[in-house]
Formats: C-alpha cells, sequence, structure tokens
C-alpha cells in the first residue's frame, strides 16, 4: 500500500441479527424460560438485503433470518432453538437482554477507522478487508523490475550433457524464482562468460531497462573479480561495497550507477541464496514499498549440539527444522557453501555475530526461513543415509517425511532427545562383532528405546570395471601400485575396515602402509566415484553403488542396518506405517530386487531388542 | 512433483577446490609452518571451467581459483592467505592434509541418491536443487482449477454505494486470492442472487467447465437452505456433508456432483476463511497432489489469558499474534464471526477441541496460519484503542506495529506479560478522580513501568444534528423521551458515567431510571452511528467522533489518554521513535488540527510517573 487505508463505511453496516430467530422487545421476555415462555405475535419477515418496512410495537416478534437488518423497536433476537410456532405467534422460551444477539452497526468497524497503514503487504486477508469496505481501488507501490543474470565459464545451462569441469546454472533460475516469490518481476537473462567486455555490455543493456541487476559469480577477489571491475565502471557513485565479512558471501559486490542498483552474489549456490535473504531480499522490499524488517518472520527454535562458528567472520548457517518435544530444533547443515544438497535440505539460517566461536547445544536461536514454503514432516528419520529407506519412505505417498542425514551416532543423540522418531543405525561393537543392540545400554536408553530389525548390505571392495588392477582381497590395499579410498572416521564401514586391517598391518601404521589411507570421503557413492574416475584404484562401500556407477564389486561380508525408535514414538500412526511397510512382502522384494547386495532378514521389521 | 527425483550428475561433478589458492601434494607441504616455509614450484593455473591437461609432480604446485577442477596428482589446495610468490615459485607457510580446501566429487550429492519424493512442492529452493542437476523438465500435477461465487441478496459488488441493508462481497474476491496464493487457478464468477434456479443454472455452467465449485452463504438451514437443496440436485453422490459440529463454521456443505467438488462455504466471512483453511485448502492440496497433512506450518504460541471457548462444539478461535518474552503470544480476537475488523486483524486459528470449555492463561497453543504473509511487529501497541495513536502510528512508516485493542485494563496486563511495549490507557481513579497513576502501584508495576503523558479527549453527549430532543445535560438522560446508548461496563467512559449519574439518581437503578442505559455499545464510533441513525437519541463518546458522523455534541468534561510503557522495553528503538513522534511539535499539531476535542497538556510526550 501507498496510502493509508481508512474505513468508508461501518461495520457492520446496519444493526444485524447473527442468529436464526425472531427480533423482540428484550423487555417483552426478560422473564421467559422453560417453565414459563411468553408468547409474542409474528408479524413478518426479516430478510437479509432489505430493511423491513415499519415498526415492531412491544408484544409483537418478527421472524429474522443470520444477516438481516433488525427492524425498528426490536433490540434484541431469540434464538430459533429456543421457540416454538403456535399459530401466527410463537412461544419463547428463554429471555434475552437488551442488544443479544445482534451485531450493533459500526461495532466492529467504524466510518474513520485506519484499517491499514502506509507499506502494508495486500495478500488474501488484506484483500478481504479491503472488500469488506467495498474497496476497489488502493494506490500501491510499484514494484521494481530485476535482470538476472549468472556469470562464469564454468557454467551451463540445463538440459544439456555436464561437460567435465563444469557446473549447471543454479543461481540464475533460483534467484529469478525467489523474486516471483517476493512478488517482484524478474527476467532470467541467461549466462555471460568471464569476460569483461561481454559482461560490461549485457549489463549496460540491462540498465537501461531494469531498475536492478543481480548478477551471481566471478565476485571473487582471487584472480579475476571482474565484477568489482564492471560494476565499478559503469557509472557513479559506483561500487559501494566490495566484500563482506560474513561467511559464506565474503564475494559480495554492491554498486550504484545511473541511479540503479547492482547487486553481485557468492558464485556458490547456497552463498548466493543465503546472501540474497540478507542483503538483497530487504533492499528489494524496501524498493517494493515494504517495510524490510519484516522480510520473512523468523522462527525460534534450538540447536541440538555445538556447532563450531564463524570465529571472528559473521557466519550464516544452514539449517534443517524438525519439531522436538519442546518446539523447533534446528539441524546444522555442516555442509559447504558448494554443496547442492544443502539447497535441498535447508530451511533456513541462523546469523550468527562474528564474536561467537560455537553455539552452546539447546540454545534458543532464531532462524531466517529461505522458503515462504516451510513445511514440518509427519516422520522424521535421522542418523545413517540409506538407499533402502529412501526406497521404503518413496512407498509411503501420503507422509511428509524428513531425512537428515548425519550419521549412527548422532541419530542416537536424536532419538533421545526426542527429535528423531527413527534413528537408521550400523554401528558395529567390537568386542561382540554384533550390530546396533549392544549400544541401547551404552547410550542409557535400554527401556527407552527399540531397535527394529532392518536388513542386510553387503560390503566390500569397490575396483574398477574389468578390475584391471587384479585386486583380490583387503591385503592388496598394501600393494605399491594402489591407491585407496577411505570412508571418513566414524562410520560403520571405517570401523568394519579398521577391524579388517588390524591383522594385515601387524603394528605397522595404516597411514604409511596404505596410499590413500588418508584420502577420506564421507559417503559410500563418493567412494564409487573416485574410483569409476580413476582419482583410486579401490575404495570400500555397500554393492548397491553398482547400480550407479560403472565399477566392480568384490564381496567382503555383510553388515545390519536396524532402526533405532523412541518408545513414546512408536504408536505414532506415521511410525506404524513406516514398520508396517518394512514388515511387507511387496517392499522387502522391491528392496532385494532393486538395491544389489541388500538382504532380508528373518526378523526384518520385528522389534530385536528394547 | 509427480514423480521422486533421482541425482543424475554428482555434485560436485569432480574435485573441486572451495578457495583460492595453491593446488598442492599435501605430503610436499606437511611440514610447512611460519617459520619453516616451504617452496614450491608454479608450474600452470587451473581455471574454473576447464580441466588442467596434464599432471603435477611432487615438488610442483598449480595457481587454483575457487571452484576450479583439482589437477591429477594434487590431493590438496593451500589458501593464498597462506602463501607467498616468489619467481615463479610460491612458499607455503601452512602444512595441509589430504583432501583439505577439496570438496570431493559425489561427496555432496551422488548419482542415483534420492533428491525430492513426489508430492514436494516446488518453490525457489527445489527449483535450485533440481537446477543443481541440470534438471529441466519434472513431471507434476495438475492443480484443479476452481470456480469461486458469492450467493445472497444481500451481497453487493465493491466499487458501488452501499445501499441499506446490504453487505460487500468479502468472500469472493478473498477466497480467489487465497486460492492464487495456493498457486491454483481461480475464477471469480460474481455474486448470484438467493434464487435456486438461476444459482443452479450458474452452477451447472461452472461444473462443465471446472474442476470444483466453491460458493459461500446461503447456506444457512434455516429458512432458505439454497445451497444445500442446489448441491443435492446436481448429481450423484449429491450433498455428503450438510453442517459441521463447528463454532463458527457450522453451515459448510460438501457434495460431489458429476465427478466434480461442490464446496459451500459460510456466508460470514470470518467463517468463511476458518473454514476455507481447515476444510477446502486440504482438500484442494490432495487435489493438486501436494499433502494435505502439511498445508500451513503451524506456530507454537501461549494465550494470554482464559478465553470461553466452544462447549460442545469444536471451535475456531481467531488470533493475533505478538511476540512475547518467550515465544509468540496468540491474543484471541474475541470478534463475532460476522466480523470484519478481525479479517484485517486475524494471523490465524486455534482449533479447540470440542471437550474443552476454556483455555488457560499461558496455555499452549498450536496456531494455524491463515496468510502465508506473517509478520511480526517492531511495536505492539495493547490497550485503549484511540485515532490518536492511529495518526502517531501513521507518521512512523518504516515501523511494522500492531495495534490490539483489549479496553485500558487489559492493556496493563500485556505490558506486565511482557507482550506489549505500549499500553493506551484512560482509567480514571474514582477516589482520587485522577487519570491512570494511582494504577501503577494496583497493578504491581511501580519501578517496573513507567507512565508517559499522552494527551486531553474532550467527552461529552452526542445527539442528532440540530439537536431535535433539545438536550442540554447528563439529567436529560432520566427523561421519558430519550433514549440512551451506553457503552460496555469496564470501558474508561462508563465509568465517568455512571460517576456524574450517581448524585442525579439518588439511589434509584439506573437501568430503570433510564431507557436504554442496558443498550451497550464496545466503541466511541458506535455510539455515533447509534445516535446517527436514529436508534438513539443521545450517547456519551469523545468529541472526535464528529468528525465521521452527523451528529452534533454537547461538552461534559475532558479524560486523559496516556501510554503505560514497560521500562525493560523504554530504550527499545521501535519505542524511542514512538516517544520522540509523540513529543514532536508536528505530531501534536496534527492532533489538535485533525481530531476535534484533542488537547495536548504541558506534559504530553514526558514520564509523569515511575
Amino acid at each position: 500500500l501507498a496510502e493509508p487505508v481508512y474505513a468508508r463505511v461501518d461495520s457492520p453496516p446496519f444493526d444485524r441479527s447473527v442468529v436464526d430467530g425472531f427480533a423482540v422487545h428484550a423487555s417483552d421476555v426478560f422473564a421467559a424460560d422453560e417453565a414459563h415462555p411468553i408468547k409474542l405475535k409474528i408479524i413478518g419477515r426479516a430478510e437479509v438485503g432489505m430493511i423491513f418496512p415499519g415498526e415492531v410495537p412491544p408484544g409483537h416478534c418478527l421472524e429474522i433470518a443470520t444477516g438481516a437488518p433488525v427492524p425498528r423497536g426490536c433490540d434484541a433476537v431469540v434464538m430459533v432453538e429456543y421457540t416454538k410456532r403456535v399459530g401466527d405467534g410463537v412461544l419463547i422460551y428463554r429471555g434475552v437482554s437488551p442488544g443479544e444477539n445482534i451485531a450493533q452497526a459500526g461495532s466492529d468497524i467504524s466510518d474513520g477507522d485506519l484499517i491499514f497503514r502506509r507499506h502494508r503487504l495486500i495478500s488474501s486477508r488484506e484483500l478481504a478487508a479491503l472488500a469488506a469496505q467495498g474497496v476497489e481501488r488502493v494506490r500501491v507501490y510499484r514494484t521494481p523490475s530485476v535482470a538476472v543474470f549468472s556469470t562464469g565459464n564454468e557454467v551451463m545451462p540445463a538440459g544439456q550433457p555436464l561437460k567435465p569441469g563444469r557446473v549447471y546454472d543454479v543461481n540464475g533460475p533460483a534467484t529469478a524464482s525467489l523474486l516471483r516469490e517476493m512478488g517482484i518481476h524478474a527476467q532470467l537473462l541467461g549466462i555471460l562468460p568471464d569476460d569483461e567486455a561481454a559482461i560490461r555490455g549485457s549489463l549496460e543493456e540491462a540498465l537501461s531497462r531494469y531498475d536492478v541487476v543481480i548478477t551471481s559469480g566471478s565476485t571473487s577477489a582471487g584472480f579475476g573479480d571482474v565484477i568489482y571491475r564492471v560494476f565499478d565502471g559503469l557509472g557513479r557513485p559506483g561500487v559501494l561495497v566490495h566484500g563482506l565479512r560474513l561467511k559464506p558471501g565474503k564475494p559480495t559486490v554492491i554498486a550504484v550507477a545511473r541511479g540503479k542498483l547492482l547487486i553481485g552474489l557468492p558464485g556458490f549456490p547456497l552463498s548466493a541464496l543465503m546472501v540474497f535473504h540478507l542483503v538483497a531480499r530487504p533492499l528489494l522490499l524496501m524498493m517494493a514499498g515494504q517495510r524490510p524488517s519484516t522480510a520473512l518472520m523468523s522462527l525460534e527454535a534450538r540447536v541440538p549440539f555445538t556447532p563450531e562458528v564463524g570465529r571472528g567472520k559473521r557466519e550464516l548457517l544452514p539449517v534443517q527444522l524438525v519439531g522436538g518435544r519442546e518446539g523447533l530444533i534446528a539441524y546444522p547443515l555442516l555442509a559447504h557453501s558448494g554443496s547442492a544438497s544443502a539447497l535441498a535440505l535447508a530451511d533456513g539460517f541462523i546469523d550468527i555475530p562474528e564474536d561467537r566461536e560455537f553455539l552452546r547445544a539447546d540454545e534458543r536461536v532464531s532462524v531466517t526461513p529461505i522458503t515462504p514454503h516451510l513445511r514440518l514432516s509427519d516422520l522424521t528419520i535421522i542418523g545413517s543415509h540409506c538407499p533402502g529407506i529412501d526406497r521404503l519412505v518413496e512407498r509411503l505417498p501420503g507422509l511428509e517425511v524428513k531425512s537428515v542425514s548425519v550419521g549412527s551416532w548422532a541419530g542416537w543423540e536424536a532419538v533421545k532427545r526426542g527429535e528423531a522418531d527413527i534413528a537408521g543405525t550400523h554401528l558395529l561393537d567390537e568386542s561382540t562383532m554384533e550390530y546396533n543392540v549392544p549400544f541401547l545400554r551404552r547410550a542409557g536408553l535400554e527401556g527407552r528405546a527399540v531397535i527394529v530389525r532392518g536388513y542386510s548390505r553387503r560390503i566390500g571392495l569397490v575396483v574398477a570395471r574389468g578390475n584391471p588392477k587384479h585386486i583380490r582381497s583387503i591385503e592388496d590395499l598394501l600393494r605399491e601400485d594402489i591407491i585407496f579410498v577411505n570412508r571418513v572416521r566414524g562410520s560403520g564401514i571405517r570401523t568394519y575396515l579398521d577391524l579388517r586391517l588390524k591383522p594385515i598391518l601387524g603394528g605397522r601404521e595404516p597411514g604409511r602402509a596404505i596410499h590413500g589411507y588418508h584420502y577420506e570421503v564421507k559417503t559410500h557413492t563418493a567412494v564409487a566415484a573416485a574410483v569409476e574416475q580413476g582419482r583410486a584404484d579401490v575404495g570400500i562401500a555397500i554393492e548397491a553403488v553398482k547400480k550407479y556407477y560403472g565399477v566392480d564389486f568384490i564381496p567382503l561380508g555383510e553388515e545390519i542396518y536396524d532402526l533405532l525408535i523412541s518408545k513414546e514414538r512408536l504408536s505414532k500412526p506415521a511410525v506404524q506405517m513406516f514398520l508396517r511397510e518394512l514388515g511387507s512382502e511387496e517392499f522387502q522384494r522391491e528392496l532385494v530386487e532393486e538395491l544389489p547386495g541388500y538382504g532380508v532378514l528373518p526378523d526384518t521389521g520385528k522389534v530385536i531388542a528394547g
């Protein structure tokens, strides 16, 4: 709104009956009750949309519909439920006081009342209030028009096969879509190469036709810094901000030239997205006449553990929200700013001041949402990620399921704190060589949680197709001509590997005995990718990676993937649906048919401990 | 999404440097530190978007930009900050471990990973994740097309002067706008009269062209019930739901005919809006392929006092949200379902089961938002409403201000509980005849809150223009030929009136001595409306109502409207801005010039107590 809106008509515009019944003189029926009904003569009917002609004398009444104007003379309405018609009269079984069941004219809104202030965003509910006033037109602020570019030699448009060393354009479509969600007209004008002249030409053209130009990428102050030079050469005053003391988001450039605003976002999508919310969004809202302070409503949440943060830099920490016992929990996504998965997972971010070194576990934080379409899940699964669970969940289309991949042990913690309904776990106990069950006591969850048997996953060595280096067993990892790719410490398979290596190494330090022992990746699939692309000769992973990578597989054994479930969540309908599906023949058939190396166990889907 | 989306490319698609610096063999620089830099020979530069041809031998390195592929042979990147160029070489001042500053190929997303499940709503953030995969097209569910009608003889379109007994159409435009906010194509097809044949004709036409028909009004089961009969006559199976055990929302009709869905919403806008969110929204989301359970994210809040609720009926209680000391506070809007002001004020509603008789003060509740554009305010003013404050706030366009009108005393309570920054108050102490100040001690707020002097408002008798009944003073209220309109108990002006009446009545019961003493309305403006429209001959109100109503005014005295402010909020920037404005000459001039009977006091804008 570019103007305040004041009421022009009363609401209600007349004394209105709020029930179906009879309009009466309250003083006539004051003493009426079940035992002593009072009879009144009906002299007509008050219809909605019409003013009853004439006045109702004492001792008389008028049939009246909800929403109809109360006729002259009457000062109350008796609900039809407390009346009984008898001939041309009606028996009133309950007294009313003056004004009862009547909405007085102007009692809700009066002519001249302030309805909305300037700068109010008109959404459906504001439109309803304006409609109630018969307002057909209001003066509003024009929203700025925005040209969006992506820049960078490495950036490719969607729909083509990805060339080596290149990435798909994320920031262009994402920024344009964000702007449209804000009600701002955005035009995606494509991808520009890292070429000063080309960028300058396109930006000059855009400046003549749009109010704002947003670019992303090519902002790094390393070698390049193309955007800074282009922005600064377009006119006075030029670059106003060159680099933010912010993590991520340092390479941000803001300029004004020819009376137009230019914003250069960082190239990494997650950085670009968060800087957009922190910097671009409030600026554009102000230009659109809205109040920047109220961009998106922040949400109160708690952090579940103690993440390290900025240390000297203000940090925007992306988080995923889940419902806990007492409100929202904000799971930090410990993803690099180049992460694409975090794009799909992040619900918002925490803005952490530069003087903080870490957040306390359970600390209360304020989360800025990055989407207006925030959803809480019906079922929250936190722990070790498994493609089998992805498949199971896909069979429950009615449920909104949130999966948070943080590794097995963090899943146990999440169940303990009441944040997860279910945790996927494949923890191997070194002393008993048993999976998961021994940890119930160790985690202090005996009697509070159960373990439901999942399934087995075959693990083994992943080698290039055709096994050109003739790898046969774990002993081969020690060969001089072999480069290994390892999994990170704490993963189930790393524990398994280190146990198997112990007798082979005979006391030698594994980092010295095995080339690449310190080359650690986070997922099974990253192991397969490293081998497929020749960065390593061998790795250890689940057999299912064969489905997606051109690699061969040498089996070593089976591991067991189980589900830890808090007892207080066992009866939850979504958990019951999950367990029914896990125990179903159809799912189990899909599991073994679709995922190589997966095996159903005799007690799959049954509570085996707790 | 009508299909699950699986990853088609790794993310990152190659081992990528996440910093500007030098790609090295980690083993070469393992021991480097500030005192013992290690020198490497630079053999070239790794650019983004290109694969470096060849391999980097030990003892050598490659200059590398953020986002560039790590060349063969290198397994870590040293940040440029820890290096110094010397000729064709570089001094490395800090060791790195293998993998440091490299995002491994596929470590974030691997080919085959599940990105999104079916039924996911694609907003900007989902679009970003799809773009990262180079996905150009996905299969989505078609959204239903919806025809929207308003019905009722009393309903008029906006833009015309309001005729007697009529109301403007709210539900039509509001429903169409709500649907568009949900991404659903809605066509507003106008207002239908309460005429069965006319409604049937229009609905038959609409059923042939749309998937869903939504009407509002004409659903009452009193006399009429037109929508039920029309819906049921359109085809099999006909009406499925006729009336909900819900308050408000009882007169809701749901039918299926000719394979299409028909929903008849109640006529009162607030009822229609809440039933839309409770019933229509989930049904339409399901038809659009979304999960109904997750319609809009509900918000945790607490209720500030003890409202009476449904008692035997499930109740949807509209609330206004404000920020309290520990999270959100949901202020029940104790408005009738015909209320238009509640439309402008309500942020959402609490869904209260039928077995509850009241909510406990401070009870934790879940609020369903009725708008995706929820905003929390910079400044919250709770208490007695005053047009002077509306004008002041209008002079602070940069602030999002929320005003909650609940009367003076409830404003004091809100300050005490930390929910209000400011409370507007005009409480008269009967023993000292002093306004507001004596209540600081009584409220237990001495030392915790201050009273800032506001301004005076002239109060007096409101009579019809030309004063046809020759009313001169309060004594005239006792005349046989005079009908009075009173204010509700607890309002400042009612207290004043009762004090003035005491000596005149001489012990008589005022309800017997004064016609209309029990005809109570809630606002100054409602008093003026009752007098202007001839429903009463006289009332008592502030003089400012003259500005909006064709009434005459007989002064009786002045009352004082002050501001109660919690000490902990005094330093808040928005409160300071408010007080600066209150003390400014420009505002004070506007106040006395624009609002009849308003007066600036010597200490206006100054702390006078606390």
